[in-house]
């Protein structure tokens, strides 16, 4: 079964923004089984978009829309997929009640324009968006079924997984099945020189490597009559990297991000955490905080940007700073200290770093970054030379402390095991 | 002038890659005055690269793909893309010492199959790689220009600056020009109502709604023969914007965030700022600092999850806490006074909210965020209802105290000026 893409906005035409929908639908889709092979990109305009939309449904079985189901004049995606499909658009009482409690929880009255995003191609299955007010829609025709998306990524991904995902399932004859093995640590090349191999001879399942920051997600991929079997041919080959990445791998579970297994390994342990974060700003305790059932573990964090918080709040002495630093082994390794003093927690983790643009000197250039863990007393420190720019070093460095935090936990708990022994 | 781009690669299409280069390529080409109606993704795949390439040179004048210039067997956009000009493939001498000059460089011996990078269709204009082995091609045909750029982007960017760049500038007779608006606070289809008139007798400058957490941006585009001219034109445009939304809009700078217009804000009236968060747990130090040159006015901030943390830190009361709970206009209140406190900055803000998906009761709702701010004394709590999961319902809060310290900002500004008169 074929699938289609077609993700509608002029600010991707214009070179505004980069197409995330795209690659994430893409990659989604691939998961599903479906086969991908055209993708587009058209404007806001009634004409193209129903010229991309015709040789879509001539071509392929699926075709999924993102974007142009707002509630403003220049957002036309609905009226074209029902015109090109020969419905009518009619009012959707369930999604206009969505529409109206959305806005009553903001204490915000609907303008005249939002009853647009209630009305539906008649017939059209309506898919209810918990994140914004467009519902999505699927439209079903003789040759083609026709899926409509909002644009916004963080209201096209959960009703993607929430909605489209068991529809698309129910129409592929085969089943696909599908297990991610996320590695945290190692270099997309690194993994792929590692399972090159598996990759150079694999049918059924299928391997494929997805680098993240600071991660590489490897997904094991098999099709057959039914799930046992399709497990049945995932199993060894997930068995098999098990072996060969070992403790890298943080998890097998698609929906675990690296925090969400760094937290259950916090609560797992019954461990106490504080950062004192000074590049990264906060960046740090914002993405621990975002895992639900978090406040078992996590109690503060401490943004140190200055110097000054870093003595006033941590206690760095002053000659530390003069003779090393503020982005130096041992301010890094003063701030964990002091951290443990206010906070008493179980693992305490600090980050210093130059995230650029200014700020590098000589010897300290931008992309530096020192990172130091205490767990139950024992300190490591690790020092990190990053490529990007201000942003993307923050966030390599805000993933770098989470593996770090990961490995000497494990490896605290490795002895105390041993030690027992 | 029309342009349209095609982007080849299986990678692309498994969503292995995000498609950056059409984004590069789209506003490189917007900002020459080119306009695109369409962008594609196709596989390194015969009849159906024919079948988008034929399309795309039916209905635009430059044709620009990228990608599938490689020296192996299943790369063939430069064979495709004769074979639809209707031209023969030749050895280029030129690309050829250039490809033996750069293995020899490396130490390395080209492979037969790399002789095939130096052919290209006849009479075609090659463009050097000073990054890889694949020459850029040019073919010029009655209808279409149709361009051949390598696909790794650090091939791609450095040949399309030096020697695509100068091509099309020739091509092109008008300008493009746009501006972006930036406006916070109100709705997308609130902006659009008070819009709408212009929208609906726009021509040239054109402008259209874009939105954000928190924000619309409005761009204005305009095109003319040359940039004095189109800037002419999109003047009274934005000044009329202006008049309509006021204070309101934050910035016309398209590279400003609306964290750094705070920051600017800040640093503009020279006023140290600190911050205690707690649902949000780092991510509004998180995004002010990540705006360079953030070191002046930011030393500080407190991530306070726990109420013993609120206690602690902050100095809130137990009895507070007890009476009101921590999700309470009164506990943000008392936060922002404990940080005045401690951190004796001039604006502090303090967040407490209940992000979801546990934690909620009768009386108070996920997304329920009360949000304190503290200008050189005087403090402002308000009061929010966001509808989404647990990440959504934090970034809203994190936009929502950034729109907050804005307005108390200007408020307090306003008033002084006020008291002066």
């Amino acid at each position: 079964m074929t699938v289609e893409l077609i993700c509608v906005g002029t600010e991707l035409l214009l070179g505004n923004i980069v197409n995330t929908n795209a690659a994430y639908l893409a990659e989604k889709c691939a998961g599903l089984g479906l086969t991908c092979y055209f993708q587009s990109v058209v404007g806001d305009n009634e004409e193209r978009l129903t010229m991309v939309l015709n040789t879509a449904m001539e071509r392929s079985d699926i075709i999924i829309l993102s974007g142009g189901l707002g509630p403003t004049e220049d957002d036309l995606t609905k009226e074209v997929a029902a015109k090109v499909c020969g419905k009518k658009l009619v009012m959707d009482e369930h999604s206009k009640k969505r529409i109206e409690k959305f806005f009553a929880q903001r204490g915000k009255e609907p303008t005249e324009n939002n009853w647009k995003q209630a009305k539906v191609p008649k017939g059209a299955i309506v898919l209810d968006n918990d994140n914004g007010t467009a519902p999505g829609i699927i439209v079903e025709t003789k040759n083609a079924k026709v899926i409509l998306l909002p644009g916004p990524p963080n209201e096209l991904i959960p009703m993607f997984e929430e909605s489209v995902t068991p529809y698309l399932q129910k129409l592929t004859k085969e089943v696909i099945v599908s297990q991610t093995v996320k590695i945290c640590g190692a270099g997309e090349s690194e993994v792929e020189t590692r399972v090159i191999d598996l990759i150079d001879k694999q049918t059924n399942p299928t391997i494929a490597t997805y680098a993240k920051t600071g991660e590489v997600h490897i997904r094991v991929t098999a099709s057959a009559e039914n799930e046992k079997d399709a497990n049945k041919l995932i199993k060894p080959m997930v068995k098999e990297l098990k072996s060969r990445f070992g403790n890298e791998i943080y998890t097998t579970d698609v929906n675990t991000t690296l925090e969400k297994a760094v937290v259950d390994l916090l609560i797992a342990n019954n461990l106490t955490f504080t950062c004192a974060e000074s590049c990264t700003g906060g960046m740090l305790a914002a993405r621990l905080i975002n895992v639900p059932g978090v406040s078992d573990v996590i109690k503060s964090g401490y943004v140190t940007y200055s110097n000054k918080a870093k003595r006033k709040i941590l206690g760095v002495k002053k000659t530390t700073l003069q003779k090393y630093g503020a982005v130096s082994p041992q301010t890094a390794e003063e701030m964990v200290k002091g951290l443990k003093l206010i906070a008493k927690s179980d693992v305490a983790v600090s980050i210093t770093g130059i995230a650029g643009p200014d700020g590098a000197t000589e010897e300290k250039p931008v992309g530096l970054v020192y990172i130091a863990c205490m767990v139950k007393g024992n300190i490591t420190v690790k020092e990190y030379h990053f490529q990007g720019n201000r942003a993307k070093n923050r966030e390599a460095a805000t993933s770098a402390a989470l593996i770090l935090m990961r490995t000497c936990i494990l490896e605290y708990f490795s002895k105390m095991t041993f030690g027992k022994k």
